[in-house]
């Protein structure tokens, strides 16, 4: 109902509009089952507010804001990664950084102090060496992307990444998610190739996806998934993925073992590639 | 919804009556016109976590423990009172640090400390002068409660104000609002006669109140209404009030021309009565 209110006010300030909004988002959670994920109930929503309101991509000003102002401290973010001791290290966490911290409210120089911040909090989880021992085998790399803005920090942990990326988008404008127009306007053309996934929900649901990206999915040799929208559509899949995320909400926190609020940088194993010994340990 | 699934949670912990809870309460947005006001849809909200849980009042626990706190620092807030140069208006500012403070996390030394601080707090809106004149002329109060809890602090008020008072209470458990009981439990009874209001809304919803309610409505010689629940059902009634409120959201701040969470203790005067010169001034 927040998420309805708010991508619908940003598309129309027509107080009867934003009520229908509400009305119909209301009638709908009936139709919900407890167990559809926050990325299915999401581009509902979210279709509904396009729908009432005409408006394509709410929040388009929203995302281009974020992406001029990320890319104002990009080369300071190059910076900090290069004087890092442990480069691979420094662009995960400038990765994250860029989905913890809040774009839109900040001067690009206090935006670099909050990621400074940011680069020296503690991970709640760093499968570290099991991501470097993985990456060390990789030729072929699949990044699934979260938030615009977000991208342009994505964009340094991919140039590090030394690799083949591939860099999967939204299918269609969600929320603040990166669609391939924001890659392009964050300069992730330049080191990736960009594919839409086919999922137009906020994470990468995979019932959603083309056959295409479901090809590469499970053909890709390490997968690097961002957010907490790829998180909860892919934290139960089929192969392995490494998760890289903030726990913003309460249920993501608890499936994870962390407490709200941590990072974290998470080696998926589905279950049927775990040695028995591992089992409901990791 | 917030509300629903908070008091549904208060009274069930099975996951697939909150689910209930959550379906029909959405479902019921469509029906409530975007005039009504937070005490209608909170009545109906409220009314639907009954009847689908079984439990009546839901909030009861975290109601008698609030009272049971507040009742543990009552000695010392009369001392505050009596130790002030001006107890009337100590005693206001006492009354409404009930509203502000929050009961249920504190330890009694805590508690105080809050007080406080609110009592230093500056008021937004104080039409003590006002209200002191009303008073002197003044044989017969009527009090509307608010909190349970708060309802220990309006205690200190209602003895200050050394008239025959009524204390109004909801007629019906509503979220954690001051019932019969749970007026009684605040020792209430010894300070003022206890009357249902008839209202089972979180607010002195007059349309639901009982004919005798009404007719001591209209005919106290003064109002003090509590909280923001009374002031968003009574803020445009057809006579003189003085509310006495915290504005805990944006639309009760911008109707009282003050800052979100600023207190406040303002004399409404109804249009008919107002001298022409004041007409959309006060």
């Amino acid at each position: 109902m927040h998420q309805a209110l708010r991508a619908g006010r940003m598309a129309t300030r027509a107080e009867h509009l934003l009520k229908r909004i509400l009305d119909e988002t209301g009638a709908m959670i009936k139709s919900l089952p407890l167990q559809s994920t926050p990325a299915e109930s999401g581009m509902l929503v979210y279709r509904k507010v396009r729908e009432l309101t005409g408006v394509r991509d709410p929040y388009k000003a929203v995302k281009a804001a974020h992406i001029k102002e990320a890319r104002a401290i990009y080369p300071e973010l190059i910076e900090i990664k290069n004087q890092s001791e442990d480069e691979l290290r420094t662009a995960i966490r400038i990765a994250i950084a860029g989905n913890v911290i809040d774009l839109g409210i900040n001067k690009p120089l206090e935006l670099v102090k909050d990621v400074r911040r940011t680069l020296a909090a503690e991970f709640a989880i760093f499968d570290y060496r099991a991501f470097k021992a993985r990456l060390a085998e990789a030729k072929t790399i699949l990044y699934l992307g979260d938030n615009a803005g977000e991208s342009v920090f994505d964009k340094i942990l991919i140039q590090e990444l030394k690799r083949k990326v591939v860099y999967a988008v939204r299918s269609a404008p969600i929320i603040n998610d990166v669609t391939r127009e924001d890659a392009m306007a964050s300069g992730l053309a330049e080191v990736a190739e960009l594919v839409d996934s086919g999922s137009a929900a906020p994470g990468t649901v995979l019932e959603m996806c083309t056959p295409d990206f479901r090809q590469r999915f499970d053909a890709a040799d390490l997968i690097i998934s961002k957010g907490q929208g790829n998180y909860e559509a892919l934290s139960d899949c089929h192969r392995q993925v490494f998760f890289l995320l903030k726990a913003k909400c309460v249920v993501v926190a608890e499936h994870l073992g962390v407490k709200m609020g941590d990072i974290v940088f998470k080696e998926h194993v589905p279950q049927s590639r775990r040695p028995q010994a591992e089992m409901g340990i990791s």
